[in-house]
């Protein structure tokens, strides 16, 4: 009996299995609607109860498969403490613990309860070549973010200098002006902080030209250290084929 | 006769089937031009007479096409259901049915017949190295598309409980706050909508350090993969000659 | 004595020509400068006087030098319509037709004439390597150019049905459109338009999803084109040194 | 004695060298940290006499660091004259010399100290990596910031002439115009300067449609040059190991 609910619940290669694992999915996507339709203003009542209604039954399912989770698990602690256990236990426990709107922001945390369907759509071997790209462009990232970091505050200091005077109310110390460089050096350019004065444009030239390229280098990295990652698997492969058949 | 008809409309080899394709492409330009004029605003009297002149000029001319593709095709079903032949249709077909604004604004599919002018300029080998990037990149892409979701959603749940006291028109639900989401991931930052308090300033900061990545990542994949590709066809190519001429 | 004016004029290896290259170098960005000095508003009447008159050297000089260029040419003519000597007749023709505002600015156009200092510092192989990645990416760019093309078009006609009756003023026409389309798709984001309605707010998220890789993607192309076009450099150059020293 | 100091204050592979170094390096993050609480307005007098108490800490530890730098160096000029000398005396000296705001403002060249972190995380591998990529790609890089240069040249210049008379007091002069063409063609678009004519709207997508690619090929270059130089490093590696062990 165990031993068949854990084929359902924790395999998703046999059909009932994937049925199982589309279910909760499909589950998941719909309490996340829900949640998001929630926080619509000027609510009917009427939408308002099914929507609660939907929410108990949700959290009657989640705390269902929880349950079995635990129980079919061969190491019930393991599956507890695990990055997956933590996450859906966090997906119902809001609703036990007490209905204050703080609490129920948890529930957002579901989202990642998503992830899980990437093992239905098999994509391990995608996901396992950003694993291997990670490890590749992992020194480069940090030192870029300690870059970026040094260059954030070097922007900030040096427009509260330019700016202050000329806008006090906006560019009023160096952490507000640090909102400004963020904005600026990621080119979302909200439009809400800009400088005015002459030295200030003349610094965010400067700035730009050199930090333009500093946030959006690490992207690059990432994306031709998944190319190397590709070719490194395809490499692989040849090479296990080359050792099953060595007499080619 | 019908032999020779289909040289002039379905191959573009012969001097008589480029001129015929050269045309039709020019008439779809003009056509789309036509299109757009109409939305212009104050038109004189006369210019609308032109132009509606002019657009059943148009219509016959494709429509004459369109039966003379049907025709001379082999295999009249196929070309009818595939996608050039519903393009095809849905460029004249909202001129017969009826004169409803709603109906006409289908025109705006003759757009996707100039694509046919890639066979004219003889495209056909990047087209290919377009369809094996394309093939090499697919899973990461639909991961980050994936994972690109999620983010949005979280940058949404998350910048919605941060702003959504401090800006409640704005801010109003979690679908209110996708819009600044995906005006802020992709840099677009129109101004409309922007965090005030400390709390969602710092939210997007760390919101836009990991985000500016995820959107442009695979951009980058892509470009990388097109490289890849047109390695791919030239290796090809090498192997081609070397089969030709294997004494060398 | 044509020989030697050769060697300094058009030669830039040995010290004379060098020293030529440099002041005419010089002059051009100090010309560009005195020009873009000329727009600003409010200037004292003195330094308008010594504008001109500066202008006035610069014109002269400059004309000496197409003189002499003609002159120490081994095939004027060949000279007069290549593109530099076209920039530099363009240099200077403004100031003897007219003193009319519209064609003094044609003067713009010596930053061309900056290209030249390329020569001097010796940026042959890099520029070289940028013709090899042109050619290796042509194909590519100029398909994606298309694409951009159909893609602003679709925006721009989709945008137009979207929010053509709640902003009129904005979204006047398909051409009006297109302007939100560009500033958009190039994630510049002005915030002069931006789209109010749901509908229009859904389609701007789905246009941004797609477009944004395709307006990114062709720097990329060229970035990886470049690199691929400096190991060809570098097997071309092992080639060359293996032909020389064959018995290693 | 100097040498055993010397092992602490240069070395940092003993556990002592680790451990003052890290202490200075928590220390400038702190003192950063405090300079910028400075620039808050509205402080309470409390505070600002903590913080100035803190600084004349700071300033007496980086003092005595300074001394022990010089003493313990075996070439102390050498020391005084290089990079980080410098910067370890600017970030003191303001202090001595004056209580003037302005040169206190020097202090934020305290964040170059950081760097000397890098030296502690060992990411010597891949700041030399940096190196080489740098080396790399030197050549393009400079070749687009000039023809960046160039280019916002033209484009300044350019919009000036179309702005100028509907906008007299945002595009006063080609300097002004300037402003505009750094902040769209890095594609940041703050939204305080846009053009309102049909001809501005058509140069900014022609100058939007070559310029967007100009400004972000350096980033991609550099990217690929830092995987090429991955590539360069893995083979050094490999060439090494078979120097070593030769009859494998």
């Amino acid at each position: 009996m165990k031993e068949k609910l854990r084929l359902i619940v924790e395999d998703n290669t046999t059909k009932k299995g994937k049925i199982f694992d589309y279910f909760i999915q499909f589950l998941i996507l719909l309490s996340l609607a829900a949640f998001s339709i929630q926080t619509l203003p000027n609510l009917k009542d009427k939408t308002i109860t099914v929507l609660e209604f939907f929410e108990l039954i949700c959290v009657i399912l989640f705390s269902l498969e929880y349950i079995l989770r635990i129980y079919v698990s061969k190491n019930p602690w393991k599956y507890i403490f695990s990055f997956y256990g933590i996450i859906d236990l966090l997906s119902i426990l809001p609703f036990f613990i007490s209905h204050s709107i703080d609490l129920r922001a948890l529930r957002v945390f579901r989202v990642f309860r998503i992830f899980r369907a990437l093992k239905l759509i098999r994509y391990n071997k995608a996901l396992h070549r950003f694993h291997l790209a990670a490890k590749i462009v992992k020194e480069e990232v940090i030192l870029f973010l300690i870059v970026t970091a040094i260059f954030i505050f070097l922007a900030s200091a040096g427009i509260y200098y330019f700016e202050n005077k000329a806008q006090p109310e906006v560019f009023t110390s160096i952490f507000h002006s640090a909102w400004w460089a963020v904005v600026t050096l990621t080119t979302v350019g909200y439009g809400d902080v800009y400088p005015t004065t002459t030295g200030g444009k003349m610094f965010t030239f400067l700035i730009l030209m050199i930090g333009v390229g500093i946030v959006t280098i690490p992207a690059g990295l990432v994306a031709t250290a998944l190319s190397k990652a590709r070719e490194i698997q395809a490499e692989e492969k040849r090479e296990k084929k080359r050792i099953k058949s060595p007499r080619k």
